[in-house]
C-alpha cells in the first residue's frame, strides 16, 4: 500500500539543518528504492518518526542521525551538508 | 573562576557521533579562547550542558548543533565529520 518513492520536489533551504536532513534522507531513501516503511525497518525507528523527518517536523538527534545514516549507507555529516547548487 | 581552556587530548571514535561532536566543539571553543561558560552564553545554553556536550553525554538535536555552530562560526556539518587523521 505504499506510494511509490518520489524524490525531493525542491532543494532544502541551507540555513535550516532539519530542512537539509529532511532533503538528504528522501533523496538517499528513494534512490535506494526504499519506501518510509523500509527505511523505518532497516533503522528500526516508526514509520511516522520517518515521515516526520523527511517533512523537517523533527528535531533529530545525533542518535538517530547515526542510525539513519548508517542504514542509507552514507557517512552521517553528509546529511546537514547543504547540497551545493 | 574559570580552568583555563584546553584543547581536546585525543582524537575522537571516527565512529561513534557523539565522541566526534564533543571533540570538535571544544577544539574550536578553545580556538577562540572561550571557557565553557562563554560558549555557553554565546548560544544560551546552560554551561552544565556545554559541558556534558564536551564529554559526549550528551545527545544532541539538530536544533543545538545549529546553534552551537552559529556561535563557532563553523558550518554545522563540520561538527560531525570525523578529523582526518
Amino acid at each position: 500500500m505504499s506510494a511509490k518513492p518520489t524524490p525531493p520536489t525542491h532543494l532544502p533551504d541551507p540555513n535550516n539543518l532539519r530542512d537539509v536532513f529532511a532533503y538528504w534522507v528522501r533523496l538517499k531513501r528513494v534512490e535506494k528504492g526504499w519506501s518510509q516503511e523500509r527505511l523505518a525497518l532497516e533503522c528500526e525507528l516508526d514509520r511516522t518518526y520517518v515521515s516526520a523527518v523527511e517533512r523537517s517536523r523533527w528535531n533529530v538527534s545525533l542518535a538517530n542521525i547515526e542510525r539513519i545514516a548508517q542504514a542509507l549507507d552514507v557517512k552521517a555529516w553528509t546529511l546537514i551538508k547543504p547540497p551545493s547548487i
